[in-house]
């Protein structure tokens, strides 16, 4: 372990570590009962909402966990930071910043307003679920499938795990409930901001929302990021460096959908929450972080999940800023 | 001067710096013909629309400068970081973030939008007019004479320059053409944001965006924010940890306008601008930067300030992400 | 009396209507329990929340009274038609509709969102409180008191009660609690909207809202629009005829707040209401009606003088569709 | 022909009242070059832009036409009159206003703002597009054919032409192009306020909107509704009174786009507009007017129809107010 985890200025070994962050999934696991599981999405409703873990992922590959690690959720709204990776590398930021714009909003994740009141029409960012349909459309690949595996290897690569997919039922769930994502499709295509088939974009996105991951695999994905996107263990630039740095710059200024900007004010860490619960966080140049609590604030992040995160960045000094 | 300043991995001297710097600066300031002095205030249209100078203070204090260093400009916008620090101590972070909220909006600087349509009808933050003039509304003093001279010894002390005053005809000036913020104020009244005599708080509000600096002092205010709200020398706490950081999380996340999103991923310092020119920007751990460049791109930024920043956060790896 | 009052084919006798007018006052006060007196301005809340009267008068100049008839209130919104017939005639159409839309809206009647997001910046219609504070800033006069003095003999003339003035402890409370119209008011002073002092505009304009008359000087002033702006006795133009069509057009489309559709389909008159509960209807060729009643509904009409009207206009089929 | 048209106090016969609209016709038809054709729809794009033609037909039924009257058109917006009266006759008021409001807007036709923002997230009115489709979505019937037979049958009953049909290539034009449709009938499915197969609902939508006319047609439906429903040769009710008279409220209130308030105003007449450059106009137990232009104004209104009935209201006094 380096020297991040310092305590009354002496450091930490990993046991101390491990056994402080398990004092703290008991202490913010209480929490739990004070949220509610998403139930937007059935299949998200059937959620276990005392679940609480902790995976912590240095740089250097070093692993420490607490908690409920094991049990994975599928990745929701933390897929639109991979996706947009990817979609980074294969069009180039040009291309993408041309169809998707990088600024926050004060707006809902899902709202349709400022689609139509801004000029021109383009979704504000790729955080939101407009920006991300868009990204999604920019995947390269002959055809939806084509287009999920490179998402999936790409994500397997990123996590170290070559077991990572999706959950069928899940994505058939999104489906079914997806009227106002259709909808932000639709105004989209109209606008020209996506090309292509509505059905087969949204069909993807469907699809990489439903992958599945637990702790472990946002950490390291987390790490990655952290290292400026090469390998924990090659050093293989996976990401190029600069895309790794958009990807937490968007983490920052609207990673936690409507609580972005009190997030990086009171954690200070680039973070991508999804309705799962699930959390990945990159500190830069230093460690990745998944955690998983599915109970809710009212903003959608895991309630548990921030405040442990919080209670973190004060104890160790972990904000950026 | 530390390692910060590293080319071809082979650390650059205070000469060598200085050089690059003067380079850069021949450069951009070809871009100063591409802007436009702000001109809805009157005496802000009197700017020297060529002017470019930077000013580099390190956490050690030691000073850099390059370019049109000399001639001071109004704060304007930058003074909301500064009076947000003073709000802070003032009054605590409860009570400030009661009365205005944390997040980005995509909307722009003076609307009045969001503050009819959100629920509670608060400022999104205190980057946007709006907000500013709620903090504004939050500095202690029996009088505007006493709030604005406790503005104004906050800022001597920050910038180590004890002849900072304000512009009595930038003050004039601003107040004439104010409408649209008495709008703001008159609405946040109604609501119960703001306590107090509107015509008293925008009274401070208006001179302390005329409060006037040069390069060298936004760099040093940068630097002090930087150094965690500590003094360079004498390593005093002028601004508590905990409220610098603050500061510095609103500059990425709201602090370029409506470029806030794309100057995090271009530039990735934060920073503070205004429509005077200048832009204060604090590099955590490491140096404060004081810019100035009166020609504004369309969203209200020096176009060759933020040109300016950009080279130099790429050539030198300033980027917190 | 005319033909108008016919009852299963038969011609009614003013007996006749007098008394099921007084049937229906009974029938429809029981409804004033479900409604509640405005009480954001103080003096507002003072009102006899049980009151419910009507007059109506025709053309010819004959009247019929019934219920709670002899106590006045505050003109209130009401005063925006008969501001907005004097303005028209000292201006002419084009001036004032250089200056204030014709179009109704779905938002609110002091709502200012729509003041910034539509371009050119100026407020949809003389009937939201935004453009009636427009249209007062365009009554002729030396100063405050001439204009005052100019709508009062208007008034006066229109309703031929020359006792007819305003009440300065309402003006007063007005003014105290009007922040958010201060807010319109300088909106509209920044987009060129509205010239001169707001102060005094708007001192006008809480004048004019504070005038005093009861359901007969409603009813009167109601007649001579349905007269086409003649006077009911002499045939003297006090209002000319296109100008007192535009009044009544403005009655329908935008004359009852966010309940003008429903208002305009339920009963189909033309009519102004305002936040003391007062209601003034013009069946254009026929007659006025004058309703007072100050309970209100949620959206901001007497509740049970809208039930009353009603009531009158499918059983004496008065809508003009 | 009745008293309708008399002009400096003497009665015109038909013969002058022909003259009359055969100059008017002349006069007005050279305002068609500074409109524009509308041609989002591509075949929509292929109308001949100097047509200008207009029929009236009285309560009576006799018919008197002028210009070019025989290029029938699709009746786009026009339909949504239309089918209105069959949604209100087949499920009643309470079940149509539960899903859709009665209130005018000042947003454009095809806004998804107000969907979102408003609360509950139910159309303003039936004549803008969201309105419109659930309107279509409330028409009874076994199936999309079954459902457009039906409404097909209404206008042919309401026109008396039994050959009235639809334009298949129109109605695949507009569908190749609806995906602003196809995003507010998604976002309504979302919020509950349509049922049943999006898909279904649009097609009859498209199919509705492309039924064809020409300006006797329209003059012939006008009438109808003047007629309040009543057949024009039996008198049998085809559209029963208190629903003839909510149509011709939301003509007045909501018929002509943004232009709806203007529109009332300079001319008065309760009128329905559709980007074909068709109006269907209802004066109230009088007449009913049909005008073919298709260039349109800014609004999407037909320049020269506008123009038309505006002198004809004034000349022969036809305003309802």
């Amino acid at each position: 372990m380096n020297v991040l985890f310092t305590q009354n200025e002496s450091e930490l070994n990993e046991t101390e570590i491990q056994s402080i962050l398990e004092d703290m999934i008991t202490t913010h696991k209480a929490k739990c009962c004070t949220g509610k599981v998403a139930d937007y999405i059935p299949e998200l409703g059937k959620a276990n909402e005392n679940q609480l873990g902790i995976s912590i992922c240095t740089v250097q590959g070093q692993l420490i966990e607490a908690g409920d690690v094991d049990s994975p959720i599928t990745l929701q709204s933390i897929s639109k930071v991979i996706t947009l990776a990817l979609a980074l590398m294969d069009q180039g930021e040009q291309k993408v910043f041309e169809k998707i714009g990088m600024e926050p909003t004060g707006d809902p994740f899902n709202s349709i307003v400022k689609l139509e009141t801004i000029s021109p029409n383009k979704p504000l960012n790729p955080m939101i679920n407009a920006g991300a349909i868009a990204v999604t459309s920019l995947i390269k690949g002959a055809d939806v499938e084509e287009k999920l595996e490179r998402i999936l290897s790409f994500i397997r690569k990123l996590s170290g795990n070559s077991k990572i997919t999706y959950n069928k039922k899940m994505a058939r769930s999104e489906e079914e409930t997806a009227n106002l994502n259709r909808a932000l499709a639709f105004f989209m295509k109209e606008h020209g901001v996506i090309e292509g088939e509505v059905d087969h974009i949204l069909e993807l996105y469907f699809k990489h929302c439903a992958i599945e991951g637990c702790c472990k695999d946002l950490a390291r994905i987390g790490a990655v990021l952290a290292n400026n996107g090469k390998d924990l263990q090659t050093g293989e630039t996976i990401i190029p460096l600069h895309i790794a740095r958009i990807c937490k710059t968007f983490m920052v200024t609207c990673g936690m959908y409507n609580a972005s900007g009190e997030f990086a004010i009171r954690v200070g860490i680039p973070a991508k929450s999804g309705v799962s619960g699930g959390i990945l966080a990159a500190l830069p140049f230093k460690l990745g972080l998944g955690v998983i609590g599915p109970a809710l604030d009212e903003r959608g992040n895991s309630i548990a999940g921030v405040a442990l995160l919080e209670e973190m960045s004060q104890r160790w000094n972990f904000s950026i800023f």
